[in-house]
């Protein structure tokens, strides 16, 4: 039978409070669930969303975290696709490949996916929740197997962790989602790591101009190394930032992303677009506002969706394995996201960070692989 | 060289006052223009829109009738595709084939769509504005040889003038913007002559569930006839129609449909849209009011457009026989839109009939043929 593990977890008690490195307990896994050893996580906008944006979708206690890769350390009964030792990126969208959602090829939506419910984490007696089904800000978690994903072994845990949600997340909104073609237009509103990862999405689908928009100047040089061929700071100019994209692409660029989680950036990305085609594809999580916009930008033929990671529907656990070689291959650029890397315990500093817009992405290093 | 025509127009001179019959004054079609006779005219909401709704987008005095067919009565220099006699729709939608929108084959859009501009018809000395670059309701009318196309002349004037706007609009709504799929299962809100069309449309494209709705039950009839597999009155029920149709359908439908311009219906069709795939288009005229959603409704896979014309895009004097074809085959029911009859003297009775939800098509005769 396995053993409770005793270890180290960053637990938010409260809204809008620091997180507390604590001692926790983790229960074995159980039917069709692994438990495992987080090696590299993350921190992204949306842990620090329902940490302290948005107080009445969030729940606590919980251990956030979602952005990570690990080893299987157990396995639970009924579990047929890992076995101890695996590598694996745990999924925040999960894969029962048997609902509705999952058996239609055209989402990558689950019903089983969910932002809060009961982990196998408890701390001082409290059971804790657990975020998106994930809660990679522990040394060890226990998952759903549809929860995971198996990835290339030899892919390094501490930057291969960032495919498990902004890369796929930006890349797939370019690639999946909005389909840029090759020869197109693109604009990028936003250059945290979804923009600067939708950026790299649209270079690789061949789009020939990539105009990346953000209010601060600092990111314009990661997003030319990632393929952008204009930066744009609003701010320089005194016409609406959708007049100017329209001027400089005689009409409207064919493809707009929204990577912030701002309704008012949102519209600006759906008018920077053509009419008849421009497509624009939300990326950037918000559900505090509704956009708005007037019919007639609808109705002269634009396109507006959105995207939950990317698209990527990881459906069986061979096929993740395709993200390591992707990123072993350098076809994916991953290595230029990660501005800081820090511990576990550092983790107030990483949300200081990204509050401030002054990294791209800090990658904690967890548990020793 | 060509004269003058005196002859007889409904004028609108003020913004939300009944339509005069004036004598007025239609000058010969210039460089690239042709004269029509007007056989026949349908009445649309669009027209009243401008009439009588928006106030701040609309402009006086005007000869507003954009869905006709008529006999073009005389061409201008340099016109090379028409000549007197042929059998014709005036186009609200242009066709210049040179512009940027015109030649992708993506959008029906031209750049030289134009809701007011300067027409050749006068009266009492006045130059009377031109309506969507058509002005139907009149006797004779002067449009430009890029806003009409030649029909089958086999084809009755009196029924293929619905063909001009109402039935390309919400037929092509689902065939060619939504591209509803066989098998699928579609919404349409609203069941005026466009909504009537989109369900047309829907059961052309193959859909095996047609759920037809409307507050007025009188619209339900028609609806069946055309395709309805199903009919929803939203007062019959206390949960959201949105609500009823996710449960209707186990989880939402492939596609619906606004066909009204209003824009809490479009929000609700949105909602009404299985996440993942659902497609929700706006069919429906306004531009008074901006739609709102929240973002998580686009992110989770769902896609909103919309239309103007249906996506039709005819594109040279041959291809627009077809519809004249289509009819005359009976692959587009027409007939059942017309449940008036009126005489262009009658006008004010067809508008009174359109505000009333009386009508499904007030047909106005204008001219003999």
């Amino acid at each position: 039978m396995e053993l409770v593990i005793r270890c180290k977890a960053a637990v938010a008690w409260e809204f809008n409070q620091p997180l507390v490195i604590e001692e926790v307990e983790v229960a074995p896994p159980q039917e069709k669930e692994i438990r495992i050893k987080i090696v590299a996580t993350g921190v992204c906008q949306s842990d620090l969303y329902f940490l302290s944006k948005c107080s009445n979708q969030t729940a606590f206690p919980v251990v956030f975290g979602h952005e990570a890769a690990g080893v299987v350390e157990s396995i639970g009964p009924g579990v047929t696709e890992f076995q101890p030792g695996d590598t694996v990126i745990p999924l925040f969208m999960p894969q029962c490949r048997e609902c509705r959602l999952c058996k239609s090829p055209k989402t990558n939506l689950c019903v089983n996916g969910c932002p809060f419910e009961r982990s196998r984490i408890s701390c001082k007696g409290r059971k804790l929740l657990q975020f998106l089904g994930t809660s990679s800000f522990s040394e060890f978690t226990v998952v759903k197997e549809m929860s995971a994903a198996k990835i290339d072994p030899a892919a390094p845990l501490d930057r291969v962790c960032l495919i498990g949600c902004a890369i796929c997340t930006g890349y797939g909104a370019a690639v999946n989602t909005a389909k840029v073609e090759a020869g197109s237009s693109c604009a990028v509103f936003g250059l945290g790591a979804v923009g600067l990862a939708a950026v790299m999405g649209c270079k690789a689908a061949g789009a020939s101009r990539i105009i990346a928009v953000d209010i601060n100047p600092d990111k314009f040089e990661k997003a030319k190394v990632l393929g952008a061929t204009d930066v744009v700071n609003p701010n320089d100019h005194s016409r609406p930032i959708q007049q100017l994209l329209q001027e400089m692409t005689g009409g409207g660029v064919d493809f707009s992303f929204e990577c912030i989680g701002n309704v008012e950036v949102m519209r600006s990305a759906l008018e920077s677009c053509a009419p008849g085609w421009g497509v624009s594809v939300i990326a950037g999580w918000t559900d505090m506002e509704n956009f708005s916009a007037p019919p007639i930008h609808l109705m002269t033929g634009r396109k507006w969706t959105g995207t939950l990671f990317g698209g990527e529907k990881w459906i069986s656990a061979s096929e993740p394995a395709a993200s390591g070689v992707t990123y072993l291959d350098r076809k994916l650029m991953v290595d230029e996201f990660i501005t800081h890397n820090l511990r576990l315990e550092q983790i107030n500093e990483a949300v200081e960070l990204m509050k401030n817009g002054r990294c791209i992405r800090a990658v904690l290093s967890v548990s020793p692989q």
